[in-house]
């Protein structure tokens, strides 16, 4: 891994550094700077997914789910119950929903463009979530078993749809195999797979203090063999046939080996992606970083980053509504959700996302909501959320749905968000998404083209995401609002005058005059524009490109 | 270790987040926060210090001198002979310096308020300024030998006067007996000592390329056992009777252990350390970091930087004259010195020092040039320098005077500074830098109080270095320009109206209104002002001084 900086020595006395902040006069810190790496780059077809996330309990429920028993720790609910998002029934509560009701529903996302399902864990546990497994050897009965799983997977894989799954390396849950072997039991092979209080293995170290989450010891080498390390590990076990799941999303990640003075946090990943590229060349790994990944995320482990500081965040404090309700920020303690500008947005993006190599960053998970926040659209209008939508179709990154997205589900927290799917409802903004999903897969340079802001402003961005033989133009508004900018900060490029924008939300209009381009939006609004390279510049026209391109800048810097 | 930023939230959602970089709406990187420890302090004494770096071959010669045959790879100079600073004779002129000759001239560090001794490689080595060094077991004999070492020391000591050495932990030189044991010999008990690029041993690592200085390999054991790891290690033999040194300035600390793969760092600066807190508690550890610092100095190891990106640097660019030679930036490719503003100056000094420990980035050497760089004389007119050295004196760090600084020397560059001491001479500025360093010593808060910006505009800047029952006001320009501030931005102090200031450099005048402080400067001007702390401060104007206090800080980081 090289860091590197440009140093522009603009004459007179005057120098410029670049780096993932942007541009200062002052002298920067190596933290900031731009990273190349040499590390084998994620597998090509990753850079190509819209992703859908599943949380199994809330998509579908198959004819079977009816005819399964409640299991003691549970609550059955019917779906359309209201979620029940506070107090002690919230991980009880189960609503059934199951991986064959998922595979019968591919249908709906493959209308949505989706290529890539991300489910939330399967395993046997205590909770909905499941993020408390009792063992990772098989799949929870409650979700259809092994079997299930296999159909879902063949199922998908048929239509062209790669799935991966969710292991929590930081944690089990307190009925898990391995934990009910050591507790309280010295000399169980598993003894050392937990941090222990006592000798006599009563007292444990939990995750954040939750009892039901013991927290992993990652200095067990019994425990990296079983886990994480070569072709019998649970890592590599749903990967291989007859599962072939297409990866994994690691939950926790930024925390996994971390505790008090270890750090085995970078063993971990490494040994993680080393297993997958044995068994599983070509699958692809995703892990949560729910603040600054900038220093986990070099591409030597983890492939890219579910993070929620360079774009979740950031999103919510710019398009979010008047209203202030406080969001769960993972701990940040806003007294209400802070109101930002669009330049503060595309700032957070940069500051968070440029110190990544570009492997990493141009796949990182743009979600606009997950299961752990509330509803976008609970704190902003829909033609808010078509915007939001549309950015993470279009910034570097990959697109996340989190299912419900596209019915403009509701939910005020991270639990009120999980809401059985409405499937007598409308998906009221299914084409939308169905839109940005083609725009993406039809253009190469959305997908892995390079990045350049043109403007962010106080309430409107616009980017170029391009490739040196495409590119595409991308506006988006929070309010009503214009932009104009110089023709030549396209810098060889031109907006097709016959050529319609491959996909408009809101009222975005383009008046052309000779030398300017000028966005006008009327509210909330999206769109993208395809970029037609000219014929190879001349001389002249490179250092007219070159003004227009520093105009811009300057402008996006100011 | 633990890193912590402030979030302020300020109602109507706005929040701000302050860390190392000063205010942010935008979420900052976890690499920007502040850092609090628990590794034990540096002893008490070292934050009292006025340090004098002392070159041994250019400082002054006794009469024992004279009588010292030349060794095979130098040629003698005469003391007023020009320096060579270009080409292969610059490493090879002996102008004969030693170390009784610094004990002759302590009379002039006393004078000069001088505490602390720092000098470069005192052992035998190849070139005159001896990073190259053939052996870490005795003194050079041209400098005068062990004796010579116990004599200055002795004496330094019997006037309150401390002394520390010089150690280059990532290399010796290719004349040393480590490396001429283990060259061409794969069975030498030093075999380990280096990196070598065949089995014969006869092609080895050398530091950026240079031959005579091979790269040390911290994997040895025996390496550290010799060199680094208890009481007969080279590191502790030079603190220990009969020589006592107070500590060590290491050389090149930043890329010691870090070669390819290798990163030792962390294990040589914590063995270091620990060796000495084991045979010499309260010496000192300095250590070299030519660019950022802030990553590898958490106090655990070396105990502050000897750097340049916090204070030389950024002090060159703000008060540097109008022509723009380039400096030597420790390969920064700057094509001129760039010219900066105060705010620059201030932003520059906060950025690379906020992220340390409070406990390092106290104690960081602030020089204003050094062995390895210009003389500040060189490209700044008197008054400039004497703004400079005012600054080494009152921002947190330790003052550090370049022997020959006094004498406002010039010299074009690293090696050009290098100037034999002219001791037929008037030391010009010697009263200056000896009212900075009494006023230095005659407050608590100037040595060791906390750091508040008042101002940093284009041409000047105004800080309170403070303690609870103690304060003192800084001002310095670079041009006749002036700022007013409101009284209430003192916090409940004000400025004695009949304490005269502690030091004041050129024409600096304060004008007192009812409600407002201003001070002109008539061109490049430092001062010094001690703060009266008024009565307890009642709810009032504590809410008062909160406002004024506010408008200094906006107006800090406007």
């Amino acid at each position: 891994m090289t860091s590197y900086r440009f140093l522009l020595n603009a004459g007179e006395g005057r120098a410029f550094w670049l780096n993932g902040e942007g541009l200062d006069e002052v002298e920067p810190l190596d933290a900031l700077d731009f990273r190349a790496t040499t590390f084998p780059a994620p597998p090509e077809w990753a850079s190509e997914q819209t992703m859908y996330q599943i949380f199994p309990d809330r998509f579908a429920r198959s004819e079977a789910a009816a005819n399964r028993p409640c299991p003691a720790w549970a609550i059955t609910a019917s779906w359309d119950d209201e979620v029940v998002h506070r107090g002690p029934d919230t991980p009880r509560q189960l609503f059934g929903g199951d991986l064959d009701g998922v595979a019968e529903r591919l249908d709906h996302l493959e209308t949505l463009g989706v290529t890539l399902i991300y489910l939330t864990p399967f395993f046997p546990a205590q909770s909905n979530h499941r993020y408390d497994a009792s063992t990772f050897g098989r799949v929870d009965p409650l979700l259809g078993g092994d079997e299930a799983l296999i159909r879902l997977v063949q199922a998908a894989h048929a239509r062209g749809i790669r799935v991966i799954g969710d292991l929590t390396t930081n944690h089990t849950g307190d009925a898990h195999e391995w934990f009910r072997a050591a507790r309280g039991n010295p000399s169980a092979a598993e003894s050392d797979f937990f941090y222990w209080n006592d000798e006599a293995q009563t007292d444990y170290v939990a995750w954040y203090g939750v009892p039901s989450l013991p927290k992993l010891n990652w200095n067990s080498r019994e425990l990296r063999r079983r886990f994480i390390e070569g072709p019998d590990s649970v890592v590599a076990k749903w990967l291989l046939p007859p599962y072939g799941l297409d990866g994994w999303r690691i939950d926790v990640a930024n925390m996994t080996g971390r505790q008090g003075e270890d750090d085995l946090n970078r063993l971990v990943q490494q040994t993680v992606r080393r297993t997958m590229d044995e068994v599983a060349p070509g699958s692809v790994l995703f892990a949560e970083s729910t603040n600054d990944s900038s220093r986990d995320f070099d591409g030597s482990g983890w492939h890219a980053p579910m993070s929620y500081s360079a774009f979740t965040r950031p999103l919510w404090h710019w398009l979010r509504e008047q209203e202030t309700r406080p969001v769960h920020h993972y701990g940040i303690p806003y007294e209400q959700t802070p109101a930002a500008s669009a330049e503060s947005f595309a700032r957070a993006f940069r500051r968070f996302s440029a110190p990544m190599p570009w492997a990493v960053r141009s796949l990182a998970m743009n979600a606009i909501d997950t299961h752990d926040t509330p509803r976008f659209a609970d704190r902003a209008d829909t033609a808010a959320q078509l915007v939001a939508a549309g950015l993470s179709f279009t910034l570097p990154g990959t697109p996340v749905i989190f299912a419900g997205d596209e019915f403009a589900l509701r939910g005020s927290d991270g639990e009120a968000s999980r809401t059985p799917l409405p499937w007598t409802s409308d998906a009221l903004l299914a084409p939308e998404y169905a839109r940005l999903a083609a725009a993406r897969a039809a253009s190469p340079a959305l997908r892995t083209g390079g990045l350049r802001w043109l403007h962010a402003g106080a309430d409107i961005v616009a980017f170029v995401r391009e490739l040196e033989d495409s590119a595409e133009l991308v506006v988006a508004s929070r309010s009503g609002t214009e932009i104009s900018l110089p023709t030549t900060s396209l810098a060889g490029r031109t907006v097709d005058e016959f050529a319609p924008p491959a996909v408009t939300f809101g009222e975005l209009t383009l008046d052309r005059a000779a030398d300017r381009l000028r966005w006008r939006a009327s509210g909330p609004t999206f769109g993208i524009w395809p970029l037609r390279t000219t014929a190879a510049l001349s001389a002249g026209a490179a250092a007219e490109a070159g003004t227009g391109r520093r105009e811009a800048f300057e402008s996006a810097h100011a």
